[in-house]
């Protein structure tokens, strides 16, 4: 992925190209306190606080670009839930860095819609097709360098109307110490996404029609109509 | 990747360029009962034998040629497990295959090494730097088509004594089925890999200086070195 690094104000439009050239796909789910917080009244608890910022993953092929559609599986009984995340693209290889220097290494920072279907999330072993299936992952407008990842506000709308609203202030661990954590163990390379977790509710569930955007003021309105297979 | 289909006994070597096109990296994780109940005796139970077949996520950032060495991070306690495993190589785009066409989708199969460090495995929320430290998933040495997966003896050695040994009969969800499960939700690409699970205990752990092989008769031996960083 060629872009420039993150040290001026740059701007990169996400697209298809972008898309097929994301390789390890991270996701720190659990980030944020109003959100476990809800997730534990929601589903019954079972979400602790995390004590260490451990990563996991989403994949590629569930990968979509602003403008494309969401579409429901046929035999999900749902509900198909929003979750709109800060993403670091990273720029170049990463290897042991620190929290001062973590930053260095990312080209630049846009937005994801983490799409979830809350009764597989339930009732399966893994995340696979909850979190996963195809068009799963709406991802852009753009990834914007020169911006700082913890001090943004995210908001999302449903057919225009706003139903969530934080800070990525209120990360429980920072986008700086997870890559400085992570870098200890693995590499980062050009291309890598991380997707930071998302604060509060995420309701209402999606329904087949609706328009969810996800929208930070530097990076754009990330859009995406929802659809219902066959 | 460029590969044939597995209609005939092709033959590739896994070199960097070959891992280097790995993109979904699934792995079935628990996959085989005598494992599973192994795993339950050994880490004070919680595994249960999965009544479907949802896949798992490995890292690509981990994976290392037949020949290099697996290099335990220096703050690890282990123990460091090897774990031999089947592994289908995606050779074109699959969606919506039934169990009787799944396998023509296949380019052919591999061994992995699912290399695993139990007290992280044990501890954090994710299976990141148990599962996904770098060099922690050798694959090779090569990848063949035109054998069938279900029949494959799988041995482990470590310093030429081989301490497992078992079938891919004993898969608990086969090869095909879980292709045919995975794209009713997903689509799989080429260069997509799948890892299938061991069967049995993964003792004893892996020491520094071990050479640890992973060896089918038809694929070849997959063999690392293993030693400590710092």
């Amino acid at each position: 992925m060629k872009l420039h690094m993150q040290s001026d104000m740059t701007r990169t439009a996400v697209d298809r190209k972008i898309l097929a050239s994301v390789r390890n796909f991270y996701a720190a789910g659990l980030n944020y306190r109003s959100h476990i917080d809800w997730a534990n009244r929601e589903r019954g608890g079972g979400y602790k606080i995390p004590t260490q910022a451990d990563i996991g993953y989403r994949s590629n092929n569930a990968l979509i670009c602003s403008g494309e559609d969401i579409v429901i599986p046929k035999d999900s009984t749902g509900p198909i839930d929003y979750e709109g995340e800060l993403v670091a693209v990273i720029g170049k290889k990463i290897k042991n860095a620190t929290e001062e220097n973590a930053l260095d290494g990312v080209a630049g920072y846009t937005l994801g819609n983490d799409v979830s279907e809350r009764s597989w999330q339930k009732g399966d072993r893994t995340l696979w097709r909850a979190k996963n299936s195809d068009t799963f992952k709406p991802m852009g407008p753009s990834i914007v360098g020169g911006i700082d990842p913890m001090a943004l506000q995210i908001d999302v709308r449903i057919n225009g109307k706003t139903v969530s609203s934080y800070s990525t202030a209120g990360m429980i661990f920072g986008v700086a110490h997870y890559i400085a954590r992570m870098s200890r163990y693995l590499t980062l390379h050009p291309g890598d996404v991380i997707w930071f977790g998302c604060d509060g509710p995420t309701v209402p569930a999606l329904q087949p029609g609706d328009l969810v955007e996800v929208v930070n003021e530097h990076i754009g309105v990330l859009a995406n109509r929802v659809t219902r297979e066959g």
